[in-house]
């Protein structure tokens, strides 16, 4: 067994989070392979340091006095090492870096910091080898991802290494320059590793135990997700929350290796586990539920469309031509119904209405504005009948008006349109008939 | 107030039949235009004189002896005559007919006799003026009909007439030719003619009360339709019964006239009334429930779909080449539905597959047959809360799975696939919820 463990922010904050995270890789020998983000912030006022380094940063850059600034990185990752009772010295890699900062390494660069000096504290405190990631992890002149390269450079490193700390965001370009991924990358850089060392899981280490049924800001302390697929994940990223970013996704599953999300502040908890396919039935028949407002519907009639070849398409070309992508599209026979993002469309609304126009001649077009849409997913509402009618009975025992269903083939999910108003209220009722009430 | 009433072959098939329908006419000064069509079935095993009249003209153009078919068809008209102790003679205009099917005069002159001679009849046992549509409905060189030219002649001809009838199914070209609608084409002429005088409504008397909540094939003596919209027939014209011919809505809809459907079997019946808007209530939640089956669904899977603008019309485009329209497309975050007749897409099902991945580049697409599709369709949806649920809820009780379900923003129809084996199942279980149960 090879386990590939990745901290988040708020898990490596302080000396205290640190002490948490070992015990945890200590409990279990398959930990093997650790990726460390930048520390985090330690209470809610607090600063990350990762923000810290983007401000000093701008200074060097403006030719502004960056001095104080960098001794406050400093002092962040002094408290850590000397709260761990380390020894470890990062006089030469802060004189370095002040060295970069004058020369205007670049914002990359100093992003990276975090991640780099925090890897090196990592790995004197659990005693594993430390490996910068700018020696394994490639991107190619384009400042595209080199998937290749990487992999090839990174398993063998790993390979010889029994312990070794990888600090996650960032890599190089073919020059040597430091590039990060994008925000939340620290995700990327574990997911790269368990791919190239071809790890048995990709632990997600974090501040809560894994995904909830529904958002904890609607449903006070909503139930657990216990193992979730790639698929209803992706449904579920409706909620907009951050959970886990999309390129991290692609090199586990691509190998079918499962993601535990698990929580450093109770590592008691199963967490949520992310796999690719499973025979495990949910403990509900939802998966989860999530939704976001902000929606407005194109409604569309015309006599006899339903017998015109084409029109379809040509609606579809009005809101392209114009760059808005479509949420949904539930038809009748002589209506067809269009959802966007209403911020998207907004500002295009009169030419895409043009553009319909001209393209397809409809009969009418009506825009309906301040709509939510509400993700209804789960694997396991393809082999429990009864669920829509479950879901439609609860909504209107809610006195929640529907405006929109659309559920395909794939049975996976529902797709839900209310009214921006009735969107908590919707949220609340599907949540309760399926969890609270457990029907 | 005036009104046009047109009577199907069934009321016009026998001397009994024309005196319900002279009763019917009579009990109503207001019925001043008639548009009658040619003699249908007198029972199950009768041959319709349009179908007569055709297979006679085809002797004639084979250079066959159609004399003795000629005879049935004169036969028929006389029996009618007989019973109804008239004298009308038909002698002449028999002698032209065979004269013109010597001269080989085309088909829809020959189609066109049946109501051409029901006209000659009717007028004369009503005393009302006969007007050859030959002489007032016109159609354009290239077989188009002439709205404009025929709303013309129409209006001027009717407004001195007090009493007449109009032959339904036929006009004539430019050169004096006879061409006719397609069949059916009665409903047609009674509709142009009732907006040529500007009637108040268009009562279409036919076989029965009106249109029906559900198909009687599936439900035992359904509940009728007291009053349907525009928008509503065309939504349940999936049930593909032939009520009324497409082309025949149009003319009277356009000047907001009602049509009244009327059974000249039992006159008493209000029948349905199909009408532009209306405040009226329906009985029932649902206007009605109608479905078809013979559908196949393509489910199409992209990760990361849902961001790539264009996608959608990619794939709605691999149909439009290939000269098949959708029907339906739900669509998840990453899943998209196309659901199409499945006789139609058959023959080029590669093709469109073939022709989705080179445009759209999915990462898998799966085609599942043998679907049905089923609307509910009500104005009255709308403002009644909770009718999906109780839609979804009934299909769960009578183990229905649901596989589709699509509800735009109009609200006046929910559209449910299942699969085909539980089509008459489902319909049972909606009409029997809305209308049995009536909840």
């Amino acid at each position: 067994m090879k386990k590939v463990v990745k901290f988040g922010g708020s898990s490596l904050s302080s000396a205290e989070q640190f002490a948490k995270v070992k015990q945890i890789i200590d409990a279990d020998p398959d930990r093997r392979f650790v990726i460390p983000s930048a520390p985090g912030k330690r209470n809610p006022k607090d600063t990350k340091v990762t923000d810290m380094l983007y401000a000093c940063y701008e200074k060097a850059e403006k030719g502004e006095d960056f001095k104080k600034a960098l001794r406050d990185i400093r002092d962040r990752f002094q408290r850590i090492i000397d709260g761990l009772h380390l020894k470890t010295d990062l006089s030469v890699e802060f004189r370095n870096i002040e060295e970069q900062f004058n020369k205007k390494a670049g914002q990359d660069y100093a992003a990276s910091r975090g991640e780099y000096l925090n890897g090196i504290i990592m790995a004197d405190y659990i005693k594993a080898s430390f490996i910068d990631s700018a020696k394994v992890i490639f991107f190619k002149e384009n400042g595209e991802f080199d998937h290749e390269k990487t992999n090839r450079t990174l398993s063998e490193v790993l390979k010889d290494a029994e312990r070794a700390v990888v600090p996650g965001f960032y890599g190089s370009l073919p020059d040597g320059t430091v590039k990060t991924f994008s925000r939340g990358g620290s995700d990327i850089t574990g997911s790269i590793v368990a791919r190239a060392c071809k790890a048995d899981v990709y632990e997600n280490w974090t501040d809560v135990s894994g995904f909830l049924i529904a958002d904890p800001r609607i449903i006070d302390n909503p139930a657990g997700i216990e193992t979730i697929t790639y698929k209803e994940l992706r449904e579920l990223s409706y909620m907009g929350a951050g959970v886990l970013h999309e390129d991290a996704i692609f090199p586990v599953r691509s190998e079918g290796i499962p993601i535990n999300i698990r929580n450093t502040n109770s590592p008691e908890d199963n967490g949520t586990w992310i796999v690719e396919s499973t025979c495990q039935k949910s403990k509900y028949t939802i998966t989860g539920v999530a939704g976001k407002k902000g929606f407005c519907s194109i409604n569309i009639e015309k006599d006899m469309m339903n017998s015109e070849i084409g029109f379809g398409r040509k609606v579809l070309q009005a809101f392209e031509d114009n760059g808005i992508s479509f949420e949904h599209m539930p038809s009748g026979i002589d209506t067809m119904t269009i959802f966007v993002h209403q911020d998207e469309f907004m500002d295009k609304e009169q030419q895409v209405v043009a553009a319909i126009h001209r393209l397809a001649d409809p009969d009418t077009i009506e825009i309906e504005a301040d709509l939510a849409l509400i993700a209804v997913v789960g694997r396991g509402m393809k082999s429990t009948r009864g669920t829509a009618g479950r879901i439609f009975s609860a909504l209107a025992h809610a006195n929640v008006n529907v405006k929109m269903i659309d559920q395909g083939s794939s049975e996976l999910n529902i797709i839900i349109g209310v009214a921006n108003e009735d969107f908590e209220t919707a949220i609340r009722a599907i949540y309760d008939i399926f969890v609270t009430a457990r029907i």
